[in-house]
């Protein structure tokens, strides 16, 4: 019975691309919470799980291009395992900003703390449940939780501008706290990012599960 | 005789990504040269371009998901389909990187031009010399030029690193140039990420051409 054989490995690719996830999340959250507490601890934990999540990548692409190889999948099965690989170099790129917080984290740890004009916390939080519920709708091949998070794209990408702004007005007023102020434009911007790639994980959810590329889709309509 | 028809068609998909590389490399000579010049003109075309861009992006992926699910490719014409698809993702976000770097000049439109600590030419010209060998790499079949390329990503993060440090300077020291000093800072940045891509892509030539996965040595050998 060699097709059952093919799903259970299928389910095992499965597993390890959530374990992959499992780790990028993590990466994300202590990296966020390493620069809110100014945690050099956290710091190098982001920086030693980079070097994990990198193992996890390279275990997933490989499964993914030998079941490639040797089950020639069709269909449903072909896109599942395309999404795998195109989720998978999301949940890596997830790491590489995490890295980057980190980072900040390590250089804002040599000067006085400020109060500055944006919420990390809070996009951090979001980008957080972006990536939890596009991995939720991998899971549950759910299209319709996957196009919830393509909506909450709006709400960082708004917060990101709104942080850009107000940042360099506090550079030109206080440039005492530039160091700080700029740590958080780049750390903003990397959590806008982190949130653009759990949007592609969820357009990929919901290509495997409805067969259709659903990304541009507002450039195609323009 | 199928498998000639076949290797027409991957002969096809090679002149799409090769198109697709052409608008990419464009976006970034222009954003650099809108941000260089203070010309609108320009932001507007890289803007623009991005439409063609995710258009390129969507027919590359859909003729390499048909090639993949009618003909069912094996050994290195498999191998080569897969890199096309990672590719195009690199030469896309390529393509968001260029945006961003468009946005930031047209945000300095506005304020005087002011003399900054870093050379956005140089970056400019050693990342799109990056994406060229590395598209050159490609259509050679290449693998030592694609390791060239990986060598020269060490100099531009190097001038990343040097841009940040010496531009938090000018915020502390010349607040009223912060605004410009940011945007080189974000400039900077994003040609270094650009440089990664084209990294990326010369990384997947080598998978191709010699079936290895190169990536994240570094973090193996650790």
């Amino acid at each position: 019975m060699p097709r059952i054989h093919f799903h259970q490995q299928l389910e095992q690719l499965k597993d390890k691309l959530l374990a992959m996830a499992a780790l990028s999340q993590q990466a994300v959250e202590y990296a966020v919470d390493a620069y809110l507490e100014r945690d050099k601890r956290l710091c190098t934990f982001v920086r030693d799980n980079e070097t994990a999540i990198n193992l996890a990548q390279r275990d997933v692409d490989e499964m993914a291009y030998d079941l490639l190889a040797k089950e020639q999948p069709m269909a449903i099965d072909l896109r599942f395992i395309l999404s795998v690989i195109k989720i998978n170099g999301d949940l890596e790129r997830i790491g590489d900003q995490s890295m980057s917080i980190a980072l900040r984290a390590e250089e804002i740890l040599r000067v006085p703390k400020a109060a500055l004009p944006v919420d990390i916390a809070a996009m951090g939080t979001h980008a957080s449940d972006m990536i939890r519920r596009a991995v939720q709708a991998l899971i549950e091949a759910d299209a319709l939780l996957a196009e919830s998070v393509r909506e909450m794209d709006d709400d960082i990408d708004h917060m990101n501008r709104a942080a850009h702004v107000d940042l360099i007005q506090v550079m030109q007023q206080s440039p005492d706290t530039s160091l700080q102020a700029l740590n958080a434009v780049i750390t903003a911007r990397n959590l806008e990012r982190i949130a653009d790639h759990a949007t592609n994980i969820a357009e990929d959810v919901i290509f495997w599960v409805r067969g259709a590329d659903v990304r541009h889709q507002l450039a195609m309509a323009e």
